[in-house]
């Protein structure tokens, strides 16, 4: 008997209805099978982007249905899901222009010449074509963008691969309404619904990543599952790629001049950042390098207060709610930290938003206090009080990799490109995907130029699951050597009859 | 005691001299710190660039001895390695043009846009930056560009990433020699002699991608070795990119057309392919589908007389003379296999070159015969004769991954874009990362276009070790959010002061 599929209220505990059975191997093998006997069918671009502007539209259309279920398993709020919805949407349309545009297929063009190198240069004609199907892991705290319809999945319908998702358990109605939707989507466009399958279940996750058809994976998660399915994907006969974003603690460093000039206004921003979905973002600011004396206490203070004033809220799962409470509870047993305001539970379901300090000393030091160099996911972060710009240095060397790295500076720092706020940029920049000036990491536009990833355990590739290059990730450049013309596909012939932006002979073309 | 590492002449077999010991744990954690220590003399884009200029000019001053050194210890020849050595400085010149061109760095920026997206657009400005100390590893059939002075550490070193090379045991003396020269450059410039490490021996070369500083490695080589030390490069604590060529098949199809119109152009070209380099060239075509009947024989037959026709020579080292022997015994042995010009031994040291042929339909079968499926390194392919397009497909559906992919067609096949030979591309394109039509996929160029990857065995990872991109592999992006102008670095302030290309808002500048 497959093992039921509950869509669980997170607010009362209590289930709400049976949504699906988990996969078992031979569903999983059929859904890729599927998915890779039609990839050929998303090869047009124009179909692509027209299914992938359709897929936001049907979303938008079903807005108040997909909210309504998204809040009701991951008690995430309307609010913030209104928010979610207009960014996995906005993201399928920005994917759809992107396809449109076509400079993602990276095309290259070397006319035949004698003389160029030491031998004869033959003509040469490169573009990038899709890997084939894309395993997609379900984020938790993002039962939209990071989900069924989210990133993964329209950076990798963009590329032209099918997809299968693994649904997340802590969403399945949410990811059977949009698998649901996505499909329909296809159908429009004359696309079989097998571009986009959905499995549920822990080994069927497993199952997918082994799947010799499967030639990709995105995975937005703990590094714990992230690990092990990346192990997995490493240790396949033929190997494949697994894009994972695991864990980070996006460390933020505020100089004794910010403290100085905007104490207060710190504090309160750090606060909106930490509490933001109740903590449940992936660049939560997780370390806090504040300077000790008085500024960084007046930044204390507002922090206190507006951690104190911020409502409680209930976390994505029980789970997840005992591994907080435990997770804050190991650390401020720690010699030397304190909880000026404890995080914690609340209730029978909710938890309180809190933070912990410590002497930046401390974690310079030694391995006794790396738990507080680890994420931990909720609405808690760790104030390091330094005393010196070489405490922090100390502190910053010991750092994993993160999605983001984060400075506050004084006016007078911020204008000068040479003295301390350059020394701390540049100790930032290899700890991060994204460096901030004076601002919050939480709220991750979707821009061209947006990066979002980070070196390991950020990422456990150098590429973005955020942002235009996204796409990147599940292509692989072909190039064709002395093909006649009429063999070429249209993307690389002479004439360039799609008006492709493309670079011939390192010239630019459109 | 440290292990000897001795020169060895493969045409005698006789120790040359003690070049150096193999390299202890210590010695290999030294030479990545010492790199890791000076990975910021590589910054600067100008100094870079002119430091592989004078690397270089530097080979090509010592040219006549290092082509000396290397024909001492490989037996490759002069006429062979005074190509390779152009191809090498080639290689290094055409890089350092990369570096002073900046496309690479690719330059994404984004300007604030409070209407751009659900959240508002803050300030982006993305370009990636070099990923710290790479670790490469020299290939036992290229001393000079696949080693020491080659393409990853010519990519690598563009980066802006220090390199330690694990010499290969077949060429220990060139390779002390290059990295010689290669210092000798570094110094030219001020720069510090660790940004190009060596190290010998097989347990240094684990140790190396297993140091926590190593960010990224290059491989040429072997399945096996290859495989193993991709594994460990994703068993790491922090695991990272293993950018290793492995091994290929390089399947050729001649359709009957092809053969009826020149079986004897195709048979004398094809063993010209096979026997380059004595048959150890990693895109050495090892299976080529032929028709039967007529003008298949006549493709044999040329193909038989070209062969025979050829110089025996002298294989890299005795391990790899016994592996050719054993190898091609092995598929001889097989049910239906026949040799025409048996490949094997001559004399003490050499080998002949030939090939074998089997029938198409026993490929197709089953896996009875999968070792003619696999890479056999030295002057020998398989025939595998067809009787129709289904025989080819099916064949073609049995194949690992392979750096090339090629095709042979008759003049009015290679003029029609639909038909047998557009059907035959699409089967080819998924199955390598070069094709070629009415070519040979030996000689490979060295171009702004080329790509040398393909799936896996073929490559490890969809990049490429040969052309402008491969530069791509030792880079990561990071984007500065909000960052105020004074401590963006010049690539992204805004006047763009460097005129390098970027895209604006989407829009390219220069």
């Amino acid at each position: 008997m497959a093992a039921p599929v509950w869509s669980v209220d997170p607010r009362t505990g209590k289930q709400r209805e049976q949504v699906a059975t988990e996969a078992t191997a031979e569903e999983v093998d059929r859904a890729v099978r599927d998915a890779h006997a039609v990839r050929g069918a998303l090869a047009d671009r124009t179909v692509r982007a027209a299914f992938l502007r359709t897929a936001a539209d049907l979303l938008d259309e079903a807005g108040e249905h997909v909210i309504e279920a998204a809040d009701a398993e991951t008690a995430l709020g309307p609010g913030r899901l209104t928010g979610e919805l207009a960014r996995t949407t906005y993201q399928l349309r920005s994917f759809a222009d992107t396809v449109d545009e076509g400079a993602f297929l990276d095309i290259l063009i070397d006319h035949p010449d004698p003389d160029a190198g030491p031998v004869p240069r033959p003509d040469l004609r490169r573009y990038k074509v899709p890997l084939g199907v894309v395993a997609v892991y379900s984020a938790s705290n993002f039962p939209l963008a990071f989900s069924v319809p989210g990133g993964d999945t329209a950076s990798a319908l963009a590329a032209g691969c099918p997809v299968v998702v693994k649904a997340h358990p802590d969403h399945p109605a949410t990811s059977e309404l949009c698998a649901c939707l996505l499909r329909r989507a296809a159908a429009r466009h004359g696309l079989p619904e097998a571009v986009v399958g959905l499995v549920h279940g822990f080994d069927a996750g497993l199952e997918l990543v082994r799947h010799p058809l499967v030639a990709a994976a995105g995975f937005t998660g703990s590094v714990r599952g992230g690990r092990a399915l990346f192990d997995a994907a490493a240790a396949r006969p033929a190997p494949i790629p697994f894009h994972g974003e695991l864990g980070s603690l996006n460390p933020v460093v505020v100089t004794e001049a910010a403290a100085s000039e905007r104490a207060e206004r710190i504090g309160t921003g750090l606060a909106g950042s930490v509490t933001l979905g109740v903590g449940q973002f992936c660049v939560k600011p997780g370390l806090v390098l504040a300077p000790t004396g008085e500024a960084g206490d007046r930044l204390l203070k507002s922090l206190t207060e507006a951690v104190s004033d911020t409502a409680e809220g209930v976390l994505l799962d029980p789970r997840m709610r005992e591994a907080f409470v435990a997770g804050v509870r190991a650390r401020a047993a720690l010699t030397g930290v304190q909880s000026p305001v404890t995080p914690g539970e609340s209730g029978e379901t909710a938890v309180s938003a809190g933070f912990l300090t410590v002497p930046a000393a401390r974690l310079a030091d030694g391995e006794d206090h790396d738990l507080l160099l680890e994420e931990c996911f909720g609405p808690v972060t760790v104030v390091a009080r330094y005393a010196d710009e070489a405490e922090v240095s100390a502190v910053l060397g010991r750092l994993p990799g993160n999605l983001t790295a984060t400075v506050h500076l004084g006016a007078q720092e911020a204008a000068q490109s040479e003295g301390p706020a350059a020394r701390l940029l540049a100790e930032l920049i290899p700890l991060a995907g994204r460096v901030l000036v004076n601002g919050w990491p939480t709220g991750v536009a979707v821009a061209p130029a947006q990066h979002h990833g980070g070196p390991y355990p950020a990422t456990t590739s150098a590429s973005t699951s955020v942002g235009g290059t996204a796409i990147e990730r599940w292509l692989r450049p072909v190039v064709f050597q002395s093909t006649p013309e009429a063999l070429l596909p249209p993307e690389l012939r002479e004439d360039n009859p799609l008006r492709l932006p493309r670079r011939v002979d390192g010239r630019r073309e459109n």
